[in-house]
């Protein structure tokens, strides 16, 4: 059990009674009578459906499982409108329709510079060049080699929630928050490769490439990769996906999604930093006095509400509730996650439930009796360093409205009393 | 960083030197002589393959993604003649071609006993009847309105490694140890669920039924129901795939396997247990004396070496070699591995990486300096109460040869010079 075992078992039973709200007639009230009235009278509500009377697939029908069919929405989604084309776009994780911390490697959010390479590990190879001792070209059996690592990580787009710096405008939590995912990976320290090529005095920067058509560099430091960068070869125990960079891409711990190269081809050593395009003309912050803050790497501490939202608004009547959103922070664990049902004037603690690791996303619940009123839901996270995630409007006094990256402000849904849920702002 | 950050840190290149093992030579010589040509006189090899040359799939492509064609290989297998029908069979995991923690859910082993039920969850329904103060029925939404809890559990298949008992039988450890799955659970502990019914002074055991033709049923005592158990909705994240037991399934955390009833769709609630089939002509252990042992639920403390293994040989000449495999424990956690190359004459502690929790898998290394000469693999873990993995020899003198169940005993791999491997027995 977990440090919030105390808060967990508070809404047990005994617990709600104990602390004075109606679980009881929360549950035995609303759509919960239907299924004691059911129970008691007529138990063939149990034969509606007759999956008992027929025998299914075999153990020989799905080498490669997939979801249900009765899961057919829960899908990555692209906005059309948002790029010019798909080969140089984004599409979404839907946060909403996932719970816990893992991200399932087929709705890890997509973002490519041009397309999904499709390299043939066979073929591929990584390439260490510049200011080191000796060149080295490996190849997947060689990095086999090298001792390997797991770790689980948060990956999040710099962009993302970038749409909502001028105002609420996406309406869904998959759209506002959605360019992230959260995996375990396996890889090899990148530290190891480059000792075994040996550093220069002189080097201080790295210049990891993609094998993609968009050839993708950004420059990253030296202390960086020698603290915790992986070379990542797995997933969630199995093969990188194309999309995320198969068979390797470079892992930067908390650090914005697009430095963590995919189909990661050659790192090249160097005394300084390149400027190049994809840290120039984009990913720079562009403030309002028309300067661009650059090396903007840490993705700063964020949370979002994933349930209730937009796309998955209250579907029982008054009663008890499940609230539940997911926390994140570069810097380090998420040590606290506040909650308000009223835009930001009143916060309860949530309770943080499953692993906590640093750089990784932490799962947070909180359980209201909902009279059915209009609701204002915000989440606050607080990081281990103590950095509390501000509102919005406290982002854009001090960084304008021109940027569209790292927008951590804390995101308002506003409940109705039908249980509909949409994307707002309060001040 | 983990409590093996120690360990870790020295296989780096100065680790190696210090240690006198020469990773230095052995990467330099071997296969990864080809690179340093390749890097220093042409670096046309990085465009053997144009990867960079067209624009690939864009983010609308794979709504659901899916693994590399090149991954092809990577799927459950199942072994035609170890049943009469594969609707009441098993297929297995690929262990050796997994690493980290985290069993992706395409690849989760699957056991039937009437073929996978698809289960439409607006119509299904879990009732818990029998000896509470109201008799409930559930759906899915009301479900939803309890209490979450996030946890990673293993889950095998009592018959796991069952083949091996009477002498080394399969070749590979997908065959040998692939009934067993690592998954992080989201699920309403079961506890709050019989606190909502009410439990009689009487109630004593209870009796799980799953949904699928097969009507599994296994009698669980209370204690263990109250403890940890989870009735589960998702898995990494996502609904539980259809041959997981969507919508519901019972996680019975470090019990073996069949516990976990799928499609749950019934809980009785009773004094004494009920002996039914798949407790008494199945599931139980005969002993060489025809007696059989029952109600041997906890999984034993169990390992084994995933690569090296017969389906994935050394692919490379001598020198440095990372070996790796799984150990876990239904008592709780695993505290050491030790792995000998000699078949079980020296031990040296192998570096267990990634996250540690009670009744999960944890992942193992050793790197060594192979010296190109046969080798006798072998694992054995310990886990957090202290047990130690015995030999097959150990267990078949306590338990003699009739069952199939429980075996947890040490395995071994011959290694041949040429790096091929083979299931065999040492004594």
């Amino acid at each position: 059990m977990t440090k919030n075992d105390e808060t967990l078992r508070a809404p047990s039973r005994r617990g709600f009674l104990k602390s004075g709200i109606a679980i009881g007639g929360a549950l035995a009230a609303a759509p919960l009578a239907a299924r004691a009235a059911a129970a008691e009278g007529d138990p063939a509500i149990l034969e509606k459906k007759d999956w008992n009377q027929y025998l299914g697939d075999g153990v020989d029908a799905r080498p490669y499982g997939h979801p249900s069919e009765f899961e057919a929405d829960v899908v990555r989604r692209n906005v059309a409108w948002l790029t010019a084309d798909p080969v140089s776009s984004v599409n979404f994780t839907p946060l909403h329709q996932l719970d816990g911390i893992i991200t399932p490697n087929g709705l890890c959010f997509e973002r490519h510079h041009a397309g999904i390479a499709e390299v043939d590990p066979a073929e591929h190879r990584l390439m260490i060049n510049g200011l080191v001792d000796r060149e080295l070209v490996f190849t997947m059996q060689d990095l086999m080699r090298f001792p390997r690592e797991n770790r689980v990580y948060f990956l999040e787009c710099a962009a993302n929630s970038g749409m909502e710096w001028r105002g609420a405008q996406l309406n869904g939590c998959q759209f506002t928050h959605g360019m992230i995912h959260n995996v375990m990976y396996t890889g090899v320290p990148l530290k190891y490769l480059l000792e075994e090529a040996g550093l220069k005095t002189n080097a201080k920067w790295l210049l990891p490439e993609g094998a993609d058509a968009a050839g993708m560099t950004r420059s990253v430091p030296l202390q960086k990769a020698l603290d915790d960068c992986l070379v990542a070869f797995k997933m969630n125990g199995e093969a990188l996906r194309p999309e995320q960079g198969y068979p390797i891409r470079l892992a930067v711990p908390g650090w914005e999604g697009n430095m963590w190269v995919k189909w990661l081809r050659r790192i090249e050593v160097g005394d300084e930093p390149w400027h190049h395009r994809e840290e120039t003309s984009k990913y720079t912050d562009l403030m309002a006095n028309g300067k661009a803050r650059r090396f903007t790497w840490e993705m700063d501490v964020k949370s979002v509400i994933t349930n209730p939202s937009p796309q998955a608004p209250i579907l029982h009547d008054k009663g008890f509730t499940v609230l539940t959103g997911l926390a994140w922070s570069g810097r380090g664990s998420i040590t606290r996650v506040d909650v308000s049902l009223d835009g930001g004037r009143n916060w309860r603690p949530a309770r943080i439930d499953g692993p906590s690791f640093d750089k990784s996303a932490h799962r947070f619940y909180y359980e209201f009796d909902w009279d059915g009123s209009p609701l204002l839901l915000q989440s606050r996270a607080i990081d281990s360093e103590g950095i509390v995630q501000p509102t919005k409007d406290a982002l854009r006094a001090v960084r304008g409205t021109n940027s569209i990256y790292h927008n951590n402000g804390i995101q308002t849904w506003h409940v109705k009393s039908g249980g509909e849920v949409e994307n707002v702002e309060v001040s």
